[in-house]
């Protein structure tokens, strides 16, 4: 790690060997002026390493003589020694007013399981466990039926009785006992219920039990995703995504169950996104390297209409009031009879449901990340087109499905696009010129703005006074970068000449408008549901973060602009993809799968369309951050700190 | 009723209106020379009718003269009012010895499952039952899930609980609840084991309770039977039997599991038993007139093999040392899956094994008659070409299988045959000629012996001293019947001429040793199994016969030549088939179904070949009764008193 000192702003960061200057400029909450994204092409990032050494930073935007100076372009330079560097700024009052620029950059932590915890807690029991035997064979004196023998010795050396074999292993084990000196390995499946019997699901020649395997998957409407587990060490061996067939019948759920309805348009769902699931499977096989026929059991976490297609129940009520979904519990299925590719001893076991608008991904978050067996009040965000939200802990749970609209997803925003390359995912303004520093995913120059950007620029705009609380522009402002285009105004980030698409970059009013709508949606989510269960914001003691953006989320901006309730960062971690986590955590240990029916009960669905304060407290939370600033005593203060200043 | 007197015996009985004379005779005891099976063309079974009116009897083998005295042919005539019939016998000797011939008439009462009996102990609690409900449709107050919904007011209305669906209901239930205005009918299936779950296995249209049917089904080496059942009122509505498609590929269980080792083998043998219980079902439902989508459970019995073979699991080493079978329970399988022409939704039961060769069918009979539940100590014999033992009561049970040969189904007898039309059933001798009444089924010209035939015939020529106890014949009577043929001795029961075969029909001494053989097998396998559990066959309370000649079986006959133990008649119940009873009673109640795993573990069996005494007490049954006669004390004060006259 080293040091680097940003005169003349005086703030100090750690960075490691390599890092690029401009990103840790911005880390540490450093405004340089820069509009390429990081690719070296404006050549507006000029700094001048006092001290230490950077590598590369050169560039024919520079002189020779800056050069020899010492003047290096950032977004160029990689870190390899303690620095201080030097920010060329235009007057003095910008070093005053630097400081006040930002608040300092907090991501959440990111929640990884924790196998070693798992295991101390004695929690790391799989589902499917193999057992090896050795028995004796039968002569005149004992004539146990080979089942009974396999039954009887399993309690005997393995201590374990209530046992239920299917016939299909029962048609298997006479010949693979004598065939194999009745030496054999019995896989056993544990009860989801309990007081049921453990099934014996398979045998197998010999002694196999150093190969156990369990599939974990998530059926996103956009994504679905696959995890080969080791059932023996816990390990992800292989993990793939890719994009849900179904795609091509519908973008979002209510698409999907339009096309459902249409003669034979079920079956063909089902058998789309059966499609993807066995591409995935296939692949994260290979990427295992392992016996396809060692996979003991797959789990799934999907939301309602994603389940309902998957499992082909019709979805057509689910968009339909009162909106119902078919189930909450499902029974496990043979894997094969849903056409997964995949042994015959294989169940699948599909997360339940809540609602029609709070799945089966959700319940998955909630198991996975263990909320649901602390003390401590969670609230839950999983924030996508449609969001959900959940409050509870081990005692009670509620929940509720907003509909935030595609706006963290790009959707709805003139230059919106998911998180890929040429995406603007960082930025900062100067307090004076408002010129833009923007950072790009794969520092290339702008193609776009990401959600997790959107929300960074916004915030930015707003704590600078560029954007008002209701999201408009400063008209007063002296900048050639906010104009008014067909009668909307807008902010220009990148110019045409440094974008990747010939045309200018640009935030306008309506895409601000779409994005408080969003978080307005969530916020107001929250305290409705908070609310409904005689809580407020202030008792919440942690926030998990769920979702494909959440973790590049800058926390404190998500406070500026109230798509968060202002707690301590500290208290947010951001659990990825929840339904993912809740589909592995499930396969490495049984308890989960045991407890997830009785907090499926436990949690209460509050339909927020049908509560009547939450219309008013949605309008309240169409403001950055709100029109109640007490909600966000940080942030008052800060804007009242920029006010007196 | 009308009443018979015969005279010179002075013996009396009531027979009902139209009843044969012959067979009326024979009922009483009181022997008349006839030959011809009671066809009317030997002429030899003239009698006076001496007050009193028969319809018909009359014949061209009667005089005119014979006629006007009152001459009937006994066996054309029919019994209209009270009679005096006198028999014409040669001399006074004949008339005192022949209140010696004959035991008593004695056949096994038949049970009969007591419809009433079980309703009123509450054990008709059939294990698939209906129920119908009317929900209130969801609103914007109540958003239950459908299935939710559903189970919610299972519990409330019908007091249902721990309920559980299937994938395939799950499916049903959304738009089935909306097309019929939220009224439906739901069946629920019981669990076999208690505490487990109730499971919703299909949802109908609107009220459908009072329709409910089961199929009972017993698959037998030979012949298949079903019958279908009204869950509602506990009747049978169809009955049908087949030969099993099998047959064609092995007469007997070891030649079809030599087949089944061939490749291809246990598949196709599958399919054909299939094949025929799908022919039996097609042809019961007919029968029932009933809808087949109605049906929603079966049950089915079969001895070990037969129940491996229909369920796909290889016989191999059931004909091979030590012998064990593959497994004792079975879990219930859908009929679907097994490829049952039956809805989805219907899931067969199997009777489990004990042994390789007591199977699921002596288990049935076990649970079917009712035995495992009393005080009593029962002897459980099923007649066949294997024989099976059962003792023991609701404490103990212990069973073991002998292999008894065919002889009773008419197998190595050389002109045994099956029960059918022209197979000598009844039999007597007379004491001073040796010249025999035979009766035959269907009352035409003899073509063979059947079993209970047989087991007369040699009863019958034993305490006549026809036969010794060795089951040679007496050579010094003077009677052209008895002759030696290709250095065999024999006794000719029917001339050629009076034969539907155009040969003279005879009893061999060979016939006669194979059915010692075969007696003696079954005595001393009970006798065995009675010393293995520290009994004597003094201690049995009650004997139960099953199998298909049991009811036609002379009880005291049975006793003479040793097949049976000798206990009063009275105490012998023919059960049937025990198989087929068994699956009709675990359709009609539940707890039979719950019983059975607990009884099948209570149940030990004994291995005959590899008990040392076995062997002894075999040598010792082949004797007419048996070389201890103080075994049959009732048969021994009978011959005393027959040779001290």
């Amino acid at each position: 790690m080293f040091k680097i000192k940003f005169l003349p702003h005086n703030k100090e960061i750690s960075v490691p060997d390599g890092e690029n200057l401009i990103r840790a400029a911005m880390e540490a909450g450093v405004h340089i002026n820069a509009s390429c994204g990081g690719e070296g092409v404006c050549g507006k990032c000029r700094v001048l390493i006092e001290e230490g050494k950077v590598e590369g930073g050169v560039s024919e935007k520079l002189s020779n003589e800056d050069i020899e100076k010492g003047y290096r372009l950032a977004c160029l330079s990689r870190v390899k020694s303690d620095l201080t560097v030097r920010i060329p700024i235009e007057s003095d009052i910008d070093v005053s007013v630097l400081n006040l620029q930002s608040t300092p950059r907090h991501t959440a932590k990111i929640e990884q399981m924790n196998l070693d915890d798992l295991k101390e807690k004695g929690l790391f029991v799989p589902p499917v466990e193999k057992k090896y035997l050795e028995l004796p064979p039968p002569n005149a004196e004992d004539h146990l039926p080979d089942v009974t023998r396999l039954i009887s010795f399993l309690k005997l050396n393995h201590n374990e009785s209530r046992l239920q074999l299917t016939l299909p292993v029962i048609r298997k084990i006479p010949d693979i006992l004598r065939e194999n000196d009745f030496k054999v390995t019995a896989t056993l499946e544990r009860p989801v219920r309990e007081g049921r019997k453990t099934r014996i699901i398979n045998i197998q020649p010999g002694d196999t039990t150093d190969r156990n395997y369990a599939i974990a998957m998530d059926i996103g409407t956009t994504t679905i995703y696959g995890q080969v587990l080791d059932l023996i060490t816990g390990e992800i061996l292989g993990e793939h995504g890719d994009f849900n067939g179904q795609i091509s019948y519908g973008e979002d759920v209510i698409t999907r169950i339009v096309y459902a309805e249409k003669p034979g348009g079920l079956k063909k769902l089902h058998d789309v996104v059966i499609g993807t699931i066995n591409k995935v499977i296939a692949k994260i096989i290979k990427k295992a390297r392992i016996d396809p026929d060692e996979i003991s059991t797959i789990t799934i976490a999907g939301n309602t209409t994603m389940t309902q297609l998957l499992l082909e129940v019709t979805p057509r009520y689910i968009r339909r009031s009162p909106y119902v979904p078919a189930a909450t519990l499902y029974p496990p299925i043979r894997a094969k009879d849903l056409g997964m590719d995949l042994s015959d001893h294989v169940t699948a076991l599909v997360y339940p449901q809540i609602s029609s608008y709070v799945g089966g991904d959700i319940v998955a978050g909630v198991m996975g990340s263990g909320m649901y067996r602390t003390e401590e009040l969670t609230l839950y965000i999983d924030i996508g087109t449609n969001a959900e939200i959940v409050i509870g802990n081990k005692d009670w749970f509620a929940c509720a499905a907003c509909s935030a609209g595609p706006a963290f997803e790009g959707g709805g925003i003139k230059f919106g696009m998911r998180a890929a390359k040429g995406a603007i995912e960082d930025f900062s303004i100067d307090p004076v010129t408002y010129e833009p520093m923007t950072m790009t995913i794969g520092n290339v120059r702008p193609k776009g703005i990401c959600g997790s950007g959107l929300i960074i620029m916004v915030a930015v705009m707003f704590e600078m006074g560029v954007i008002n609380n209701q999201g408009k522009f400063n008209r007063d402002l002296e900048t050639p970068r906010i104009r008014k285009t067909d009668d909307v105004w807008e902010y220009v980030i990148t110019w045409e000449n440094e974008s990747q698409i010939d045309r200018d970059v640009v935030l306008t009013e309506i895409d601000i408008d779409n994005l408080i709508r969003a978080k307005g949606a969530i916020f107001s989510g929250c305290q409705t549901l908070l609310e409904e269960v005689g809580l407020s914001i202030e008792g919440i003691d942690r926030i998990f973060l769920a979702g494909g953006f959440g973790s590049y989320v800058d926390l404190e901006k998500a406070m500026v602009i109230g798509l968060l309730p202002e707690i301590d960062p500290d208290k947010v971690t951001f659990v990825g993809n929840g339904s993912l986590m809740g589909a592995k955590m499930s396969s490495l240990t049984n308890r989960i799968r045991k407890d997830v029916g009785e907090v499926t009960q436990m949690m209460t669905n509050f339909e927020l369309s049908e509560t009547a304060s939450y219309m008013d407290k949605y309008m309240g939370a169409l403001f950055l951050p709100h029109t109640d600033m007490n909600l966000f005593p940080k942030l008052k203060k800060r804007l009242e700190e920029r006010r007196s200043y």
